[in-house]
């Protein structure tokens, strides 16, 4: 149960979010911009596995779940390709410079203090953007907001795994925009 | 310098909004909403104060001081009485409200996790209101996030902090809406 009444009972952010709609306004929009907008030369598994890693690294069920399904279903792998992401980025088939900007992705979600100029180096040598590497430092800075945002607030989260997967393909319609309402 | 060419040489967050306008847009209806709407039972000073906290807490040098400069002008006191709070705010002269309320702000910044029941019943029985505990989080939450956005792009951040207290009161009255272009 939440820490307090929300007068829903919405899983999640989702629950917050119709809570306070004022707020989820503006954070709605900015996981929009961050995880759904195609102008970004990360693609949108991409992005979403990014925020997946940092919830994880955030030990945030709910979040690591809705955004690994989402990841998978752009990704086209299932959930335990995503867990073995999660679990050991640097022996899974994902490209170099995606390990590169999950290391990013990692320091920032310790500190942003922890980021070097080694790794933003190593993330160049294997063809990472400025923007690129701005978007990520970004997105794992967010998700370290909206992990702490749904565990701070004490929320609940179905337990099953396949309630997020079978989330994902309708979200990946309606984008994060429409999602106080639905 | 910052870890990426931001073709532009202003300090810290606001270098980064002039070198993404399209994800600081939500950012600033985030700060906007949170900091500075008057339909909010915290005051502007109070709001202010936890994100001066939380950002002392991540060692965020820019945020720690633009924020602290605002909550000293809305509170009406200097930023040694600013820097009182941060280093005990259990032995400062504020609200014993406000107090349960900055403990609750500490344990998200550690991890949203770290938010106890106890701490959210001993913010109600100084007469914190749900929309109260929720806005502490969410506000605590999102500093989490500029804070690891302001650090792990490498932004540079004016040493005086006198810069920080001068702008304080133009701040106030132009908001955050308008600070990509200030």
């Amino acid at each position: 149960m939440a820490h307090i009444e929300l007068n829903n009972d919405l899983p999640g952010i989702r629950g917050l979010m119709a809570y306070r709609p004022e707020t989820a306004e503006p954070l709605n929009a900015l996981a929009e911009m961050l995880l759904r907008n195609d102008d970004n030369t990360l693609s949108r598994g991409e992005r979403e596995l990014i925020g997946t890693y940092v919830s994880y690294l955030n030990d945030c069920f709910f979040c690591q779940n809705v955004h690994g399904a989402m990841a998978g279903y752009y990704l086209q792998c299932n959930i335990l390709q995503i867990d073995q992401i999660k679990q050991d980025f640097n022996i899974a088939p994902i490209s170099p410079k995606m390990k590169t900007l999950l290391t990013i992705a990692a320091s920032v979600q310790k500190s942003g203090k922890h980021v070097t100029g080694e790794q933003i180096e190593n993330a160049r040598a294997e063809g990472a953007t400025d923007k690129e590497i701005h978007d990520t430092v970004l997105i794992a800075a967010a998700f370290c907001m909206f992990n702490r945002y749904v565990d701070g607030m004490g929320t609940t989260a179905p337990p099953d795994r396949d309630f997020y997967v079978n989330r994902a393909p309708q979200r990946s319609l309606e984008g994060y925009q429409s999602s106080v309402f639905k």
